[in-house]
């Protein structure tokens, strides 16, 4: 998935890496510019993944029904979050695309992803670069990306079918996920932990949290049950 | 080493590539315009590799002090010869390149390198693509192959200390974890969620997703402390 691109030469090029390395499904959220005829120029042989893109307006649009979420990111110490290797991500998603919707997302040329579309990744993946010259071109890292995963591919899915499941249930998807984060900030600005005028970084690190847990589906139903708990004992205390 | 290059936009986006990798020594052969300002406009930021770069007329002359001489090669199965994978490709160039000059030769967008041009090369490698649609572009080749570079490089140094801790803060001990749960445990009695009659299942549940998350010090505080609010707004509730 490419997230607002803003060259239209990018996308028929990602289209021509994906397409080398055998992946079809491109997804284009909020293009600045498509179709094009750069697009098309670019692709070059790829013209039917660009016909086949999917564009949606949002994010949460284009993600709803995935079950794991993948951002590509710079390396960034300042805040920790789990950043895995090009060759570990794509073992991990080669691993859930068996029974799993997988998605790896893509930022913008200039400004990569924003935090808010960070948020909504279980897990980071982070090219290496010289760190005194880390500017990849988009195509550039989406051929890194596809080379991994055709790589992770060929090697085989050596993991039986309970491997994919280690918890026995299905994984929440990206949309029952949102859901919870608003019950959460909801609840908690309730409680008056979370101020309202600044809730970001809180939600932030909690988001974080949760993302790398890679919620099933039954455990999302569980916390958004303690959530309604907390805030129905309040409810009845105050009409009480 | 780019060898009759047709099209300067691909020049610039491989100096690129190149230098994203920590690598620098640009050679062309013959390329058909260079310079060229579509090559300085590919190379956003790595206009230093391309002023650098030395341009001869025939490959002879380009690796004649080459001690090791690598082609790229789409894979063909009608001359026997030896391919490697690009991994195993970057780790024997990491290696000669110690003490030795060594040269990686990329042909024409259209062609590739000539059998003549292929006969000057020691090692051959390929990169897996699709066989339904191998049509690389260059500058992409030459990421992936810059990509397993880097990687052959990195792998040769010891590793960073941050890889002891992937979050960038102290994980939680037991101890604190512990306390957690019996702090969550309270809380949830005290919401009127956990029937104290029968606990465990619920807190089994929640115990494991915690325990899954690898918690950090930081975060079993912030959890303690939503916790905290829950209670003293709910007492406080109570008290009014």
């Amino acid at each position: 998935m490419l997230v607002g691109t803003s060259h239209a030469g990018n996308i028929g090029a990602c289209a021509r890496a994906m397409k080398t390395m055998g992946l079809r499904r491109l997804v284009l959220v909020a293009p600045q510019q498509f179709p094009d005829p750069e697009a098309t120029a670019r692709a070059v042989g790829a013209e039917d993944v660009l016909s086949d893109a999917v564009v949606c307006a949002s994010l949460d649009e284009a993600i709803a029904d995935c079950q794991l979420v993948v951002g590509t990111s710079a390396r960034d110490r300042r805040i920790p979050w789990p950043q895995l290797a090009p060759d570990e991500a794509a073992e991990r998603l080669i691993r859930a695309g068996h029974d799993q919707r997988v998605a790896v997302l893509f930022g913008r040329e200039r400004t990569g992803l924003s935090n808010d579309e960070l948020d909504r990744c279980q897990l980071l993946v982070n090219i290496p670069t010289d760190p005194d010259f880390s500017s990849l071109n988009l195509a550039a890292a989406a051929q890194v990306l596809a080379y991994e995963l055709r790589r992770a591919f060929l090697r085989g899915r050596p993991s039986p079918p309970a491997e994919a499941e280690p918890l026995g249930e299905p994984p929440a998807t990206a949309a029952d996920i949102q859901r919870f984060y608003a019950h959460l900030e909801s609840v908690l600005t309730e409680t008056g932990f979370l101020d309202p005028a600044n809730p970001r970084l809180l939600m932030r690190r909690l988001m974080r949290l949760f993302n790398r847990v890679e919620l099933t589906a039954n455990e999302v139903n569980i916390l958004r049950g303690v959530l309604t708990a907390v805030s129905q004992y309040q409810n009845h205390r105050r009409e009480s």
